[in-house]
């Protein structure tokens, strides 16, 4: 079914008034809490003819400083101003019109103690997992005959495949043997979405980036109690939790879009029209007007409608929720989706909410280009552009460009040419000087957006050991895709599907189960343990993960790197030719100054003499400098 | 022959004291002016054991401030204070030695008032050209008997062809018919430079880079007559003059080579050291002090020494020697070779001597780059480096490479592609963001290191003229490189001469006269023409010239800009596919509002309505908007 954006028009507005009796169905935020920083909340009312009443509220502490109504009278906001001696408690709010009085319980939640918002850096190696694709730990929620999409079927790609966060909470264990330290999944919140085919495109959900309500996390991944319950024993096992976060759009299924509170809560269009995905009118200082509103405002595949965050009670919204969801959850880090999508003064507001409340939290977006300067748009960057991006961190999709696109060269003449090979790597980390700090970018080298890494290189184990080095030891947040660690491969299809199979064993009943060495081939191991010994060394020793990096001009299609600090310093020597090198290293006596011998990481082999050294053919050496 | 560094030092610095009679030889500047905003100037007092004398001056507003000697004997450097009171005259410089007096006269000239530092802008075309190589006004001075390199001969693309500002002279004409209206020459200055053999690449300096003497152009170009001559004539006929500056390196023939002031005039290797050629090293927060060395303090080639201007008395010569040819020739404009290479606080220093004296000056300098951050790191930018430029302008590289990748996909399935074709000019244009003001860059299509641009785009006359439509009406100072008008073709060889040819009719006898419209074919007419057209209606309207930017995303190989002001506004709308195109547009209206029709620029036909526009294939379309 191709959606259309008019149908989506108020319906409700169209009811006389008082047709139906008024009630309340729903507050969102579903509660708050005493002793935030900011007292000040905006709950939206929803209900039949909920914005013909007129509210009061009656709790010490709790004021309401203003209620307004909206083109569809099924809403109302009320904004509460609630004082540092407020008291956790049930809160009414009283909605009258005429004799009829309407009341509805709203709890105040005193605050936990429990850890949240405590940033990934540099020291951490975060973990993307999809819920749907990676363990179904209760196979009595995969399917819900209630929800819009009734199925479950492993064998269709469109369909839920069952995976849960009771089967991630199982898998924390392989995770923590791994060297993993951050979680991330793939938006968890309740996505009651059909299946659509959009011009013979199929369209499904499963992946989560369609919300239905905001308030809710998916039935078929455990609902709120398995997320809560993920967090908990994700933190007790010592790992940390990133949420994904979409604020551009939501899904033609949520309920707030059945029923819009006004014509502009999406961004509304004279016929149908699709964002350009091209970030460039947002820089470019000779756009057009069009060009930009087409990028921001235009819709990103019709069944997602764009919400219009500079409606102040859609940003409210959603600024809300992003609050309510780290301090209900107790999440680490923020993911956000298509953030390049989004009116960018509200992501400075949402960003600066977040990080009052959770100073220590790490916010990184997704603005998927292919130049540096695009990318710093988007971050705090060293750019005076016209507006100032308050956003810490980043997902670096230029170097993850750069990376493939050089690995694919490793191995053949081109590994060594002008601007190829690790040319690429080197370039792109050389124009760092326009972040404000390049460290908190969070780097990759597949994700479930693109080509699984194993097949962009050709599946060529080299190159793939090659980048992961690369990712593990360079500077910037490593995340690494689920699977990528037991060789999963595969190009995307149209659907994406492709490069989002399911992981061997997660599900009962599977033939093979690749969460443990024995379900492994001998290849799958040995690609894990390679994995395992970079990440266990990287989280132990400072000077990989948190050190100053310096780079030396690559030569011959040798290229070769530090990282260092007052505890020590790590070289990384890559040869991307496919014939052994001898390395003259007087080269790099300014970090060689004081060393004379090294551990190679990777083989444990000691390294007598660092004056000329001895790089195998398509190798990454990363050598640890002992005096 | 293969040149060692270490041939150049100081020989002179061994002879025994006295071994000589004192004498001056040489004063640099040769002379200096009265009334000079910067009364101050270094002489650099060159002669037998000259550094072993005591000097005085005595003349009324010139002060002796301060002697001081150097390493090699034969040098002296007097810094002058000339006061605002000081009257144009003879000083006489008095060294004395014991009973020995020597007495040299120096000049202190009145200013004129002809114009001089006037400025390229966006109204400008310039046409770049080499002298050696585009026509012989003179046969007398082809060759000197007394020169390095004693020869001239056609038929060798190493040896001079007898190219000169005479015959240059004779050809204003053709330039302001062709619509130019500033003349870039490569250097004119002396390059009394035999041919060597570098490694079996035979190196000569016909180019111009590689000067021996500052104060003398030459000779074989016309010497300092012919030049000042030349400039008279083209301000005249209403032709600005760029002159070609370098700055990094000079011929090892210089004579201050030959006998090194001291041992830090120029960047001293224990080995022999080319640069890397690599700008990543100077702006990488991440790069080696070594890497950055080289890249600044490496020789450019062997025969080039690499000067070294953090030595002061290097920086007052070079300084001096800017000042001194604007206010002797009376140039406009200022180009500098090899920008990236040189020390970048001198230039900024060099860069605001000039300004200071001449404040409508242009600047622009050639980094060879190919990224928008390297590129503006060299230019006044809106980028926090910890090193600021304040060069006005640039050459600009990374539109060059973007407008010629996108030609080559001009007619071909990539002219669609998702960052293709148009695409790729419209992305570098959309970065301007990170400069100070874009308009002041030189923008080029081809030039004298670069293949021929006409064989760039495979001789393909539709990409051709779009190429030189971009050029023609974008944003930026556009520069033409000699012959491209008459479609002179063909790939760099190793010497470059393959795209340095002689420019046909330059030479008394020669068959062909392609500065004539009877001695070009009709396809070079055609050329020709098209140039001429769009040259001469960007000279005469502000709003292609100098008005406001806007572009807009390409859409199916379909790339459309605006160019307006309050004077009126032009549209240019490309289709780089192979088939002809109907254009709604609707989509433009921010910029065709108010306009109903138009006029097509190079054919003179009117279209009557904008409702839709006919794009034949290949094809750029500048329309003249009207009411």
């Amino acid at each position: 079914m191709k959606q259309h954006f008019l149908q989506l028009l108020l319906a409700a507005a169209l009811l006389p008034l008082g047709a139906t009796a008024q009630s309340i169905t729903r507050v969102n935020p579903t509660n708050w809490w005493t002793g935030m920083k900011n007292g000040n909340v905006q709950l939206l009312i929803y209900g039949p003819q909920a914005g013909t009443l007129s509210y009061t509220i009656s709790y010490p502490g709790v004021k309401l400083l203003k209620a307004s109504t909206v083109e569809n009278p099924n809403y109302a906001f009320l904004d509460l101003a609630i004082a540092a001696s407020a008291k956790p408690g049930t809160v009414s709010i009283i909605g009258k019109k005429g004799t009829q009085t309407v009341t509805q319980k709203w709890e105040l939640l005193a605050r936990d103690n429990r850890p949240k918002g405590q940033g990934v850096t540099q020291a951490d190696l975060i973990y993307l997992a999809m819920p749907d694709r990676f363990a179904n730990g209760d196979p009595s929620n995969d399917k819900f005959a209630d929800m819009a999409d009734p199925n479950s079927d492993r064998a269709n790609p469109f369909f839920r495949h069952g995976g849960d966060l009771q089967g991630a909470a199982q898998r924390i264990g392989y995770l923590k043997d791994l060297g993993v330290t951050a979680v991330w999944f793939t938006p968890v919140l309740e996505n009651n979405q059909g299946l659509t085919n959009e011009g013979g495109t199929m369209r499904s959900a499963y992946h989560g980036y369609g919300f239905t309500d905001h308030y809710n996390v998916d039935r078929r991944l455990g609902g709120n109690a398995a997320y809560k319950a993920y967090v908990e024993q994700a933190h007790a096992a010592g790992l940390k939790v990133v949420q994904d976060a979409v604020y551009n759009h939501v899904g033609n299924n949520h309920w707030f879009i059945k029923d819009l509170p006004m014509k502009n809560w999406v961004h509304q269009w004279p016929t149908y029209t699709n964002t350009s995905y091209r970030q460039q009118p947002i820089t470019d200082p000779h756009a057009a007007q069009i060009d930009r509103a087409v990028t921001l405002n235009g819709w990103f595949v019709p069944f997602l409608p764009d919400l219009d965050q500079q409606n102040p009670y859609v940003a409210n919204f959603l600024i809300q929720h992003a609050i309510w969801s780290v301090e209900t959850f107790g999440v680490d880090a923020w993911r956000i989706d298509t953030y390049m999508y989004n009116d960018q003064p509200f992501m400075n507001r949402c960003n600066a909410a977040l990080l009052a409340e959770y100073p220590k939290i790490h916010i990184f977006g997704e603005s998927s280009v292919t130049s540096t300067v695009d990318q710093a748009y988007y971050v705090k960057n060293k750019i005076d552009f016209p507006f100032k991006s308050n956003q810490p961190g980043g997902l670096d999709f230029v170097l993850e460009g750069s990376m493939l696109a050089g690995l694919k060269e490793v191995g053949t003449p081109a590994a060594t040419g002008w601007d190829n090979g690790p040319q690429r790597v080197y370039q792109a980390l050389a124009q760092d000087a326009v972040y404000q700090d390049p460290t908190k970018l969070v780097t990759f080298i597949d994700n479930h957006d693109h080509n699984r890494f194993l097949s962009e290189v050709g599946e060529d184990f080299d190159r793939y050991k090659i980048g992961l080095t690369w990712l593990l030891t360079t500077r910037g947040i490593p995340s690494l895709y689920y699977g990528t660690e037991i060789l999963m491969k595969k190009f995307k299809d149209p659907t994406d599907a492709e490069v989002r199979k399911d992981f061997p064993g997660g599900w009962p009943g599977d033939k093979e189960d690749k969460f443990t060495a024995a379900g492994r081939s001998a290849k799958e191991n040995e690609a894990f343990q390679f994995v395992k010994t970079l990440a266990t060394y990287r989280k132990t020793h400072p000077a990989l993960h948190s050190g100053q990096l310096m780079q030396y001009l690559p030569e011959n299609g040798l290229y070769v790197y530090f990282r260092y600090d007052a505890t020590g310093t790590v070289m990384v020597a890559t040869n991307t030719t496919d014939k052994p090198a001898t390395l003259p290293t007087a080269r790099f006596s300014e970090r060689l100054s004081g060393f004379s011998k090294a551990r190679n990481v990777l083989t444990d082999e000691p390294i007598a003499s660092l004056t000329t050294l001895q790089l195998p053919a398509k190798t990454a050496l990363v050598l640890e400098l002992g005096k």
